[in-house]
């Protein structure tokens, strides 16, 4: 399939990452996470995140998400999210059935939830009728490839403590966040009070591998249990961590973000010079949403593979990889102007 | 680590498997099973369980055996199976939480479900009290190394069909016991009767790959929402289906199944020679379980990692696999010798 | 404690209710359902809800609500509600943790989900990474006190139908429908299209006593199986029937939601009569919501238990039962003109 | 239905516990628990368990069993108990469905646990494929009639402590077995190290009421909500209150236990000497075990309702309630006499 714009993990192994499974491959290792590339793979860990941290693997997403809210909720408390968060609406009920909680949902501008937008589903506390909010969880970058700010950040976790609750982080692309914002994971995550990280890796170049990374150490010691009972637990599990291991000792995970990053800022400006679209929110990560002329985006479709979003509003994503070359961005842009053309006439 | 006998997901990944992997890693694939690598795969697997087949990729075995669990059971139903069963014994009450279904167990001799054991838990019928019994479940082979015969098989598909039940096989290790009775997939288990089953490639050689195979058509409905809603659906899907598609098409499967079988073989040939080892089961497929003065199999813990089975009764497990060399079996074998003549001193 | 008007569960149990448990008090009687209480109650509700009506007794609201739920929807499919329906607010995140299902919820006016309203919520079908909307929960009368049209309901019903999902009632207090709308239970429901009744009887005067009432013969299948897992099957259920006998049979449901709803329109009419006192919904059932001073309400709290609905907003619910007397509203309204006067000078 | 000796749940309300709730039913109370009958019932509850204890009511032994176990153990553990438990064979799966959690069950010669017989279930502590052990269940009196001493629970309790585990008593009828061994709840519970009851009250002349005794305050910090989620939180809570009232401070749970441990034990006496008949446990509470011809007791049964408890082994159970009468006993062994001669001629 032609190289487009649909979603980071239409992208396939970056060559550094296949490199760390192939050089992995060799001898016999333990299973399940008892071997040496897992031992080096939690200090690299503890080097990004800081020396709280412990790292759980995770087949994808899903299992990361749902491993974090079951290590910071039990069933009958709550987890606080943006509406458009990606365990409120494309995990087909995943935390709802697997950890028996609720999610409230808070409507957003941007994706990003704000401590007023938290507040309205801070109560009931003590009122046994009522799901108890236990956690706070964000997506940086959000869904709709804005950023929060460090202060943003802080602030949440601080409301979060106040309240006896926790901050959790779906980082499934949160190289991208880190690149963008020119800070490390640590600064990104612990330095703020962040109790713990779906920390991905699949969308930036892995071939399947993300991780739960739990930063506050009053939460994870039934984690290697739960994460055993939800079938998230690999058995050649040296593979999973030698491509972590690759991705961070070989600074894979920055290479590839900066390059997708730069793309959809290229993107962003080129699309942004065509008259009749009109991209939506802040371009900040590896994700371009516009909005645009209905047979001009489903035209597009024939050439390109990529997402309507909103199909009623005519609002599309285009996602940026790190395999996406600028070549690919110009032809892009100039099938995108034919068919703007071809409506104009 | 040096190779041992410890398990068959100790060892890396097929050569063939690999090289699939690399073949794969090019272009853009849609995510989440709609590429051609899917399309193919889906195919192979037709060609081999039968028309009726239909494939979903799985993480691991967990993933396999819950998600087929949760195809045939409602939370209010019981699944037959042998006390030693994977599924009750290794899974840390996986089953139980995902699918909310009790198991119940039978005692064996040799880890073979026989109809007279599964009939002792056929009863309850529409009494509400009672777990209604919905699904038979056994290992090919077993976990103990034996296998059903064709005939076993048939005999409690009719039983469990006869009850209006399903009979599910865990075969994480079918291509051992496919090459060990000189039959197809096919004629193991469509042909049988059975209605799912949880077909492995990890353990024979791929990296990351099980597969829930539905082969009765009025149980895979839903599978494609419960596998997403259980947290068992890669994104990069195409890396799992190219891994299967190599097991099946380049023989992967048969040349690894009916290498680590013999070594088994070979090993066992070896060992019964040595005074002092009793063996335990019959050797049948690549496993070889024994009993042996806890000194020495202590002892020889030292020199290669292996499971002991049953400590209190000195029983260990010795498992080879697909890179197991006919040296490894004559130096284990000759570090044994050794520390039975040191006790024997 | 002095009668309020905090909630119809705060009255006790109606005298003919009462006689018919003492009644019921003699020799023995199979336990779980099998006796004759159970079957007379059985017919009676036929005869109420129509031939195709299958009546499963549950201990209170949220059994006969999570019951519902999980007869119409397995974990990986959603029920629509208003976000206002006590499944959404009042259950500690019962139907979730018991049934896996996502609430998909839809804001409101007055507590009454419209096609309009419910379409935004029907998408996805088909999508694996989309919880299936596969049913349509409406409470009646709504938690506002609120009344659907027949036309309303039907509409709500073809509209589930078309999209092959249920329509479900939650009718804590159909009892106060039914007298207010002057039709029957069947006329309420099965003629409508319904498919599952929640149909209470605790806030209408039984000592306790709730039931699932299933219309759809496609639903009930597992009913009795599902009921006993969830904890819901009650031993000496002939106390539970007899209640239910007397409820239908001597017309106690009838004369006691007469009642209740006639003293909601009562304190309607005096308190609408009231400057400062602004009543937010129409008063259709046997509550009345208004709005008012917070000192006035805040003071009349220490006269009268009763709950604020919305404290930002002022809003606060007077709830009537069937043992409010003209006296107990005559004393109410005259205390709070009493705390309005005082605030106004 | 004629008085049988089918279960202790088959008589109705004693006559005192149903003036309780008709002293009850008066004026205006709070829902919920907020009531002063339940302030009342939890201090006679801290009167007869001690100063630790803190009830929770529930509808049923279910929820009174499936909440123990959810607040002593999370889904990754696991729960010892008898073979013949309720909470293995008689709950249709709901402590699997509500907690998520495995039973490790263990064969017993008359339905009592042994520190012996639950180590051989104490072992995979620390490893992650292996449920972890985390709590023991007892009945007393145990499904077959037979005690505890007290020694027995104290050592159970210990056994318990020393792996970081907790020890539930399952006391549906633990007011039998309190009359039989001549002490005091708190000297069978609390004094032996218990750390959770279920306290029944059904079975014993309650209308219904069974309740969750928590003795280790370490244990029931979220008990409210957990009570609520599962669907087990009464509205009209004084009710079964009243009726704990009344059964604790009117001596009814001792009067009535009294008599039907002691129409037991004229049971026994008169059938022992029935020759063909054997009894088959020690009759220690209110229960008698018997095997005899099944022509016999096929034909009893036509004149008695009572359940086989093993049918392909010919044996029944008898059980004698608070309401059994001399009469009824001499009357059901000359039937039993007739039945034995006719088959004899």
């Amino acid at each position: 399939m032609k190289r487009g714009f649909g979603s980071d993990n239409h992208s396939g192994i970056s060559p550094e990452i296949l490199e760390s499974i192939i050089d992995a491959n060799r001898d016999h290792a333990l299973a399940y996470g008892d071997d040496e590339w897992c031992k080096r793979a939690e200090e690299l860990f503890k080097k990004e995140f800081g020396e709280s941290a412990k790292v759980y693997f995770v087949f994808n997403g899903t299992g990361a998400n749902v491993l974090s809210i079951d290590l910071m909720c039990r069933s009958h408390e709550a987890v606080v999210c943006a509406e458009t968060a990606h365990i409120n609406v494309d995990e087909c009920g995943a935390p709802q059935r697997i950890t028996g909680c609720r999610l409230l949902t808070v409507k957003t501008v941007d994706g990003k939830l704000t401590p007023e937008g938290v507040k309205t589903q801070l109560h009931g506390f003590g009122f046994e009728h009522h799901s108890q909010p236990k956690a706070i969880s964000i997506s940086q970058p959000t869904e709709l490839g804005t950023l929060y700010t460090k202060d943003e950040i802080k602030a949440l976790a601080e409301l979060a403590h106040s309240y006896g609750m926790y901050l959790h982080i779906d980082g499934a692309r949160l190289a991208n966040a880190a690149v963008a914002m020119e800070c490390s994971f640590k600064e990104l995550t612990t330095d703020l009070g962040v109790d713990v990280v779906s920390f991905g890796g699949t969308k930036n170049g892995l071939l399947m591998g993300e991780s739960c990374v739990v930063l506050n150490d009053r939460l994870g010691e039934a984690a290697k249990y739960r994460r055993k009972q939800m079938g998230q637990l690999c058995s050649k599990m040296r593979f999973m961590a030698a491509q972590f291991i690759g991705y961070l000792e070989k600074g894979t995970w920055r290479r590839n973000a900066v390059h997708s990053n730069a793309m959809a800022q290229k993107l962003y400006q080129e699309v942004r010079k065509v008259k009749g679209v009109d991209v939506l929110y802040k371009v900040e990560a590896n994700s371009v949403f516009a909005k645009l002329p209905r047979k001009v985006w489903q035209g597009l479709q024939k050439d390109y593979f990529f997402y309507d979003w909103n199909e009623d509003n005519d609002e599309v994503r285009w996602m940026c990889s790190f395999d996406t070359t600028e070549d690919d961005i110009m032809a892009f842009v100039a099938a995108l102007k034919r068919r703007m053309a071809a409506i104009a006439e």
